[in-house]
C-alpha cells in the first residue's frame, strides 16, 4: 500500500465498539479506528493504517541508529539454548518469561524475549583486533515475552517489535562517549515522535557495570511505572532506585513530583558481562588479549506507538503527530446533490497525489457526519473538506486535528501548507 | 546502515570454512561472504549484506503486490488455538510441523506457518457488503516450520521469511480474473529478482476448488523438488499430477524433461474453504446471503535469495543480480607506496555517494588478491578498481562479475554507466 488511499477501497472499517475485554485506551482506540486487531491477550496485529504509523516510527529510528553509526541485522526468533546456557539465562527461573518449543528432531528453542546473547555470540566470529572495532548493531525484531499481565494494550504486549542496538567498544571511556551520542539519539527520537515535552530521562539501577542506567519515560495515567520528576532540569528519577536517590541527580533538589510513566526505551551499560560469558575478546595494539565492553539500547516501536496514543488523544478519538500520522491528510467529500463535489475532490485527490502529500480520501457515500467522526477517531493531523459550501466560495476548509479553528484556504495556499 | 559503506567499518568478515555440517551451497556461500549466520539447523540470522539484499528482493515483490491493488498489514507470529480449530488445522495430525508453546496463565499458542485462519476470522469484521469486496492483503512476515529436514540452507529454514497474500471475491469469475493478475504479477517478480529464465510456471493439484493450482518453480541441482518441463511453452507439471498430466498442459507434448527445482512461489485458489469454516460471507445487490471465494499467494523472500545464489553462482563466489545486489559498486582500492591511490579512491568513493550509486568501498589495508577475493565472493555486480596502474593512464578499471572483459573508462563514462 502507498500512502494514499480511498477510504472506499481501505480494507478496515471503524468500529463503535473495541473487543469485551480490552481495557487499554490505546488497543481500544487503534482497533475501534482500524489500525489494530487483537489476536489474543497481548497479541496484536497491525491493519494497513497501523502499519503505516509503525512504519513512520521504525523510520524514525533506523535514521537516528544510522546516523550514530549502527549497522543493521535481522537475527534469528528462535533461539538455541546451549548459547543461552552460557549466561545462565536459559532457566526459566533466572528469566521467568520465556516461551519455549519442542523441535521436532529433539531438543528445544526459546522464542526470542531479548538478543544479547546471539549477538554476542555471533560477533566472535567477527572481532579479533582493536581493528574490528568499535562496532555498533542494531535491529527491528519481534520480541516474545510471556507475561504474566497483558493489560496494557500494545504497551506490554506478548509479541511485540523492539529496536534493539548494542554497542561493542575496546574499553570503558570509548563506552561512554557512545553511551552519550546513543542518549542524544534517543532524545531526538521521542522529539521527532512527538512526545519529547512528555518523555523525561529517568536514572535507573545500573547492574554491576555502572551507577545508573537510564530509562526513557513518558508521563501518562496509562503508565505501568512510577517515576519521581525534577521538572526544573528535565530528569527523573525510577521506584527501584528511589529509596537510596531521592532527590534530583542533577540539581540535588528534594522535592519530586510522583508520576505515572511509561517506558518506551532504555539504555544499559553491560560492562563485560556478556563478553566474558562468550569469551568476546581482542588484542590491543600491544597484542594483549581484553574483553570487549559492550552496551544496549531498546525502544519498543510498538510500545512507542501505544504511549503516543495514550499521550496525544483527545475523547474524539487519537491525534497523530505529523511524523508519525499514517497519512498527512483527511480528504473529506462532503457529496450534494448537484454532483459538483464530486469531481472537484477527485481533482484535488489527483493533484495532493501528483505533490507527494500523503491523503487518505474519504470518497465513501455516507453521511457528512460520519466522515466526520471516523477523521476524528483515525487521527490524521489535517482534515480538508471539500463542500457545497467551499466550492461557493472557491476555498478548501482545513482543520488541525490537534486543535484549532476551521479557516478557508485556497488550494495553492493548503499544498504550501503541507509541502 | 545506508547503501554505502567503508569495508573497514562492516563488522562483518568473509570466511575460508562455512560452518560444520552445513551442506547447502546457498548457505554455505552467504554465510562465507558475511551475509549470513547461521543459529541452529534451518535458523538463520541476517547481517547487514544479508538484509540489504533481503530487502532488495521485499521491494521488488511489495511493488508488484500494491500494483494488483495489494494493502499490506502485519499479522501475529503467535497463533490462538480456537481460531485454528475451526478448520481442524490446530491438530498436529492435520498439520503435523506445528511449533507449538505455553501460555504462562493458560493454554497454548502457536507459531504461524501461514495465515488463511486469522485473517479469514479478522476480515469478518470487515467485509459484510459487496461494497466491501474485492480486497486484496498481503503481508511480510515470519513463518515457523517444524522441518524434519532442514538441509537445504534458506531454501528450507525452519523459521523464514514469508510474502503471502489473500485475495477476497464476490465469486469465482471475479476470482480468477484476480488469479491471472497474481500470476503475471509473481512472473514479473522473478524476472526483475534476475532468475526469470530459470523460473517455469508450473501446475500442480488444485484441491478441491479449481483443477490446477500453480507454482513457480526455478530449475537448479540444489532444488529438493522434481518437475517436468516444456521448454517450447516455459510451463511443467509437477511431480504431484504427473501421473494424471504427462504431456504439457499447453501444447499436448508427450515428451516433458525431468528436472530438479525449487518452488519459489505458489498460487492457489481457496473456494469457499475457509469462507465456510469461518461463516465469512457478504450481501450482495439483491441481499441474498453469499460465501466469499478466496485465493492465497506465496513466496518466500528468504527462499527466493536462496534460490539466486544457487541458479547463478560460480566457483569463486556468489553473482548477485543488481536488482537484488546489496551493492552496485565494490570499489577497490590497490594501496601503492607512493600514497598517490587512497586520495584518490576517496575522491571517488564521494563522487558515488553524492550521485546516489550504491558502494561498498574496500578501503582496508590488506593485499590487492585478498580483496579481489573477496569482492568475487561477495558478488557485487560492478567491481571497480583504482590503482597506481590506473591513475597513470587517468582511467578506472571496472569488470562485471557476472563476467566479460576488464575495461578501462573514464569517471564520467562509469557514472553513465550506473546512473
Amino acid at each position: 500500500m502507498n500512502n494514499f488511499m480511498r477510504q472506499s477501497e481501505l480494507f478496515t472499517k471503524t468500529r463503535k465498539e473495541s473487543p469485551a475485554g480490552e481495557e487499554a485506551k490505546n488497543a481500544k482506540l487503534l482497533i475501534r479506528a482500524g489500525y489494530l486487531h487483537k489476536e489474543m491477550a497481548g497479541v496484536y496485529s497491525y491493519l494497513p493504517l497501523g502499519l503505516l504509523a509503525l512504519n513512520k516510527i521504525i523510520g524514525i529510528i533506523r535514521r537516528e541508529m544510522n546516523e550514530i553509526g549502527g549497522q543493521e541485522v535481522f537475527l534469528s526468533a528462535l533461539q538455541d539454548p546451549e548459547v543461552w546456557k552460557k549466561t545462565g539465562r536459559w532457566s526459566d527461573e533466572v528469566f521467568e518469561n520465556w516461551f519455549k518449543t519442542k523441535i521436532k528432531t529433539g531438543g528445544e528453542a526459546g522464542l526470542s524475549f531479548t538478543h544479547e546473547e546471539p549477538l554476542s555470540n555471533l560477533m566472535k566470529n567477527q572481532i579479533s583486533s582493536f581493528r574490528d572495532l568499535p562496532r555498533y548493531v542494531y535491529q527491528f525484531q519481534t520480541k516474545f515475552r510471556n507475561e504474566p499481565r497483558a493489560r496494557s494494550g500494545i504497551i506490554r504486549g506478548r509479541e511485540f517489535l523492539m529496536k534493539d542496538l548494542y554497542s561493542f567498544s575496546r574499553n570503558q571511556k570509548e563506552h561512554e562517549m557512545f553511551y552519550e551520542k546513543a542518549k542524544q539519539a534517543y532524545q531526538n527520537i521521542f522529539a521527532d515522535a512527538g512526545i519529547g515535552a512528555q518523555t523525561y530521562i529517568t536514572y535507573a539501577s545500573g547492574g554491576s557495570f555502572s551507577k545508573y542506567s537510564h530509562e526513557f519515560q513518558t508521563v501518562t495515567d496509562a503508565g505501568e511505572d512510577t517515576i519521581y520528576l525534577c521538572e526544573n532540569c528535565r530528569v527523573a528519577v525510577n521506584k527501584e532506585i528511589f529509596a537510596e536517590q531521592n532527590t534530583c541527580p542533577k540539581c540535588g533538589a528534594k522535592v519530586l513530583a510522583e508520576k505515572r510513566a511509561v517506558e518506551v526505551g532504555n539504555i544499559f551499560s553491560l560492562g563485560t558481562r556478556f563478553s566474558e560469558a562468550f569469551d568476546l575478546n581482542y588484542l590491543d595494539e600491544k597484542g594483549d588479549k581484553k574483553l570487549v565492553v559492550m552496551g544496549s539500547y531498546g525502544i519498543g516501536p510498538s510500545r512507542l506507538l501505544g504511549a503516543i496514543v495514550e499521550v496525544l488523544a483527545d475523547e474524539k478519538g487519537i491525534v497523530w503527530p505529523k511524523t508519525v500520522a499514517p497519512f498527512q491528510i483527511h480528504l473529506i467529500a462532503v457529496f450534494d446533490e448537484n454532483g459538483k463535489v464530486q469531481p472537484a475532490a477527485e481533482k484535488l485527490y489527483n493533484k495532493l497525489l501528483e505533490k507527494g502529500i500523503e491523503t487518505l480520501f474519504d470518497d465513501r457515500n455516507i453521511r457528512a457526519g460520519e466522515k466526520f467522526a471516523d477523521a476524528d477517531l483515525i487521527g490524521i493531523p489535517l482534515r480538508v473538506v471539500i463542500s457545497e459550501k467551499t466550492l461557493k466560495e472557491n476555498k478548501i476548509e482545513i482543520k488541525e486535528r490537534a486543535g484549532g479553528e476551521i479557516k478557508m484556504v485556497s488550494e495553492s495556499e493548503l499544498i504550501k501548507t503541507c509541502a
